[in-house]
């Protein structure tokens, strides 16, 4: 089966184009761990597919290298608009995906006989309270910097979903942060029902952060880009941030520009980039 | 360019076919390093260049993860036997292969209209003398089972080289052992001045053995060939397998036959399969 590698910011994906029919309906969750394996298959965070939509133009499909479907994932988001308008499937520079968080509007700047290098995503409104994570408590209440106990560490969360959820934690420094070992308990903790993604952020100025990712069934990333607009909303929830402004996010995979606008609604601006494309799964190959 | 994704035992390398030219002359530890990366390359242990020889029928180069050339590795060598014979390079069933380590005979099962399953190599005699790994000490004696402190804990080391040098140490339980930490330490030792390969042996019967392995400048590997042979002559020197018999070999990634014949020579058989076959490294891709 035909498949093309691609990355956001070091958040790789092996892409079907289904589309062009690329692969067969079959068990999606097993071929994600198959493909997403460095040892015996290609070595991926993850696969996508991408998909006819009734409700966008198009559909975005995300399944984790353990097999989990993801909500949404900003980096996959954008690795699958430059691919649709360098195929010539979509031909505006603005269209719609549709995702299992929502149907998103992305921005494409298009250059004349030119690749696409960046790409904006409308990431939407960042859900807020507990009861859409989800997250145990009061269904209504938002968990802003509230200290919950694991194993007898107390972290201050600031917990909300972009599509995803994500309980972020302010830190002096996100490179010395235990996150292998702090985010699996964290991800696993009986508050997330459905588990969570964990972020470290620490704050360099008003419009600057660094940020580091435990992935819910992938482990640390390079870069998480729901959580990377996550960590600017929680962090200006916090006042560590200026309002409405571009703030820079620096990701062990690279940097993104996230801005909370106005009316509620967070783009993300980044780069995406192909890495290899090929054929995968034949028995032999002469 | 054009490369095939390979794997012996889930020891996986990205092969470059230069008999046919897929890439220029340039800087292949660096090459090796951005492939093998799975974050922003294909991801593999490295990569092997199978290439014209003056010396022998073809030449296969293998640079590891890190960057640096390996001088020979048997899950490699079989792949690149699979792949000769499959794409009519080869067409004989016995060639031989030059490699870092020295001039290799592979012996393969041709079966007509089928692609190629199993691969026996001739591995060569082992070189049993400190002067030939090298090891620190007389460079005439040998080394078995010969105790050696490292930061303080002790471990009982049988050293050999298969083109490539191992240090083998018998273990009780070889899954619950901490190579992770202690295959570090022993690499980089100053008994080792080029460095060495770590194994651990737990001896089931005198035909059986589990190992697992410490690649010098790769880590923790699914599978290395030659660490597979030398484990067998380290517990045949030690008196813990018959002579001259096939032994099985359990591997993480699969599991190997192993025979040190009468003549000193030891043979490895075992399977290689491809994992994907593309193009990497193109600015765009339409």
């Amino acid at each position: 089966m035909l498949f093309t590698k691609m990355h956001g910011l070091g958040n790789a994906y092996v892409i079907f184009n289904q589309l062009a029919g690329d692969i067969e309906n079959q068990d999606f969750p097993q071929l994600s761990r198959a493909i997403s394996d460095v040892n015996f298959g290609i070595g991926a965070d993850g696969i996508i597919l991408i998909c006819p939509s009734k409700k966008a133009d198009f559909q975005m499909r995300i399944f984790n290298e353990d097999g989990s479907e993801a909500q949404n994932c900003g980096n996959g988001l954008r690795c699958v608009a430059k691919f649709l308008i360098d195929h010539k499937y979509a031909t505006a520079p603005n269209f719609t995906i549709e995702t299992l968080g929502g149907v998103v509007s992305v921005e494409v700047e298009v250059k004349e006989e030119q690749d696409v290098e960046y790409v904006t995503v409308d990431m939407g409104e960042p859900k807020l309270l507990k009861g859409m994570l989800p997250m145990e408590g009061d269904p209504s209440a938002a968990t802003i910097n509230e200290p919950h106990s694991f194993r007898g560490n107390v972290y201050d969360l600031t917990c909300l979903s972009m599509g995803n959820p994500h309980a972020i934690i302010f830190v002096e420094d996100a490179k010395k942060f235990p996150l292998e070992k702090v985010g699996p308990i964290i991800e696993h903790s009986r508050l997330f029902p459905e588990r969570v993604n964990v972020g470290i952020v620490q704050v360099k100025s008003r419009q600057e952060i660094d940020y580091r990712v435990w992935e819910r069934g992938s482990g640390i990333t390079m870069a998480c880009g729901t959580g990377a607009c996550a960590a600017v909303v929680a962090a200006t929830l916090n006042d560590l941030l200026d309002k409405f402004q571009p703030v820079t996010v620096h990701l062990p995979g690279g940097d993104l520009t996230i801005r909370w606008d106005e009316h509620g609604h967070v783009w993300k601006k980044g780069t995406a980039a192909y890495i290899c494309h090929g054929e995968w799964g034949m028995d032999h190959i002469r």
